[in-house]
């Protein structure tokens, strides 16, 4: 006797990517921040009222989402805030994709993407991305065509690093039927050069949503605080109907407002991953590795032997990533980490090069 | 042009107890414990390794569902942790409850379950509770024939603090088809005298869960940490599949383990709420309001003039709370609050009385 529902008991769960209990491994498998949080942090812990813990938090998060909101220059009603991006990709889900209707997603997506999907018992219809890893040009007559509710991508894409322009996205939500809800998670590592910015979007795009985390850019994986951003009418319904009451608990909710505070810190840890993704896919290219230009903490290295290469570093204590699809199965994805860590990674590399 | 699912446009959100931002507002109106929580959560804030928020938390939050289940005395397969009780809640119909299937309530419910149904879009069966809070004896036939998929009670029962043992626990789980969620958010403030415990029935009921919080009895409301506790082929697919990855924070499973291991100090604020608890009731008696015997941290007082009381008390700084429905027009639930605040309540009550 199974008391599930019949979706739920045929799907699979999510597979997390390793987390090892050894300190000494080197950990370049989950895009984390390879360096600690802002000392605000540990201020805003070291100055909370404990005794406010008796009370619940503030339901909305407004002080959270009005700091975020400004910071972005929109209002306060244009956001709402998570129990992490993973949450609020969820919520998009449980808000706008009836279990039967059809969500649109590009292959290759985030490997938690089908999980929520079939959670929510919906319909999923891929478009491969090109060869530059962008999507094709008929994507939206193809998602129309399937009736997808919501698409999403993640910009900068993971696993490729590769970036899609306000234009292109612009130009992608005003084709689609549908809510497009574009994860941005990886966002903070993008060129400030490029001034990239969907923000204003959001005015002009009733159906445009964005996600945003602290987990990458401000280092706090742990911390589970992420952000949807979007038109107040696509927003009100997961602010006041699909969010659990109170989504985002107090401690979360004051240490995330002084690590956005200290944003100045957040953008010095960028720039210093930045400069190592320069220099990491420097050593990977010179290897005779393919890497696409990335805009985000990791790089995804074309080579022949991945899945024995990821073997081979793993005993040698370097964890990479592996996906083991006809797509990608050619690939390692390595997030980049404080320099001796990808000193190491190169190091390893050469090593399995001289002695395979 | 609307683009949320048609159920979620239909729906109303859940309204949140009124939280008055000046300090000096004597708050009976949310159940929340007047005490501060354990000294231990302010140890464990200050021990807390800030730099390992770079780091995604533990994704099932093992150390802290260890400490939990070891302390009900049953395994850690039997519990799964959630950002606080109505996560768990919602967990429990996303993975039971196809949208269409029905959901059993009670009569009054907690009224955040209505929404909960209403957003995962399934029908609502509810059988009205008989004039001593108590399920009638026909509660699981009229259930069954309703296809009830998860049937939901709160124990002690809110509004009422009515307490149902476990031979009618586990009668009712055995006669029910689904299902059963028993939502025990104020189990600790039931008198020890009783030795109530409900934890070994998950053992001989596969369709059983308990739903526990740190919320109420341990003064952590703003925390968010709860968790469901049954058979583990019932725990299984809300810890693998419809959980979100990392539901719970690092700093929250640091703190929640931290009150957990303290729970002799939680014993002791239940204990002094329940001293408050017999003390209001009998002044509330004593004043003509009919008071059913409560186990949790609130009473139900019964008077023909509820809603003018409510008015008076607001306007005297005291926050009650007052439900417009026809079963509970005519009461207040008051929270137990500390000496002095129960104190002011009852003064308050006798100046209405003398100048209505």
């Amino acid at each position: 006797m199974s008391y599930e529902r019949e979706n739920i008991r045929r799907m699979a769960g999510y597979v997390y990517g390793e987390q090892p209990a050894d300190p000494a491994v080197i950990k370049l498998n989950t895009n984390e921040n390879p360096y600690p949080p802002s000392p605000a942090v540990r201020e805003a812990l070291a100055a909370f009222d404990v005794d406010t813990l008796r009370r619940y938090p503030p339901a909305t998060a407004d002080p959270l989402r009005g700091e975020f909101a400004e910071q972005l220059g929109v209002e306060m009603d244009n956001v709402v805030a998570a129990n992490g991006g993973d949450e609020a990709l969820r919520l998009a889900l449980a808000t706008f994709v009836d279990p039967g209707a059809t969500l649109g997603l590009a292959e290759p997506a985030y490997s938690l993407m089908p999980v929520l999907g079939a959670a929510q018992d919906c319909r999923m219809r891929t478009v491969p991305l090109d060869a530059d890893w962008k999507p094709p040009t008929d994507t939206a007559k193809r998602l129309n065509d399937a009736g997808a509710k919501l698409t999403c991508l993640v910009n900068p894409h993971a696993p490729s690093g590769v970036l899609l322009d306000a234009d292109f996205v612009s130009t992608l939500a005003s084709a689609l039927d549908g809510v497009l809800l574009v994860d941005e998670a990886y966002v903070d590592f993008v060129n400030p050069n490029r001034r990239h910015n969907l923000a204003p979007l959001v005015v002009a795009h009733p159906n445009l949503l964005l996600l945003r985390t602290l987990s990458k850019g401000y280092a706090l994986a742990g911390l589970r605080v992420g952000f949807l951003i979007g038109d107040a009418a696509l927003i009100a319904p997961v602010l006041t109907k699909t969010r659990d009451s109170y989504n985002v608990d107090a401690i979360a909710q004051a240490v995330a407002a002084a690590a956005l505070r200290d944003r100045r810190y957040a953008a010095e840890l960028c720039a210093r991953v930045r400069a190592e993704r320069g220099r990491l896919a420097a050593n990977l290219r010179s290897r005779g590795f393919a890497v696409p230009d990335s805009e985000a903490n990791f790089l995804l290295a074309r080579t022949p032997n991945a899945a024995t290469l990821q073997t081979g570093l793993r005993k040698r204590g370097i964890l990479v990533r592996h996906f083991d699809t006809p797509r990608l199965r050619d690939c390692l994805r390595v997030t980049v980490g404080a320099p001796n860590e990808n000193n190491a990674l190169v190091a390893a590399l050469d090593e399995l090069a001289a002695s395979p």
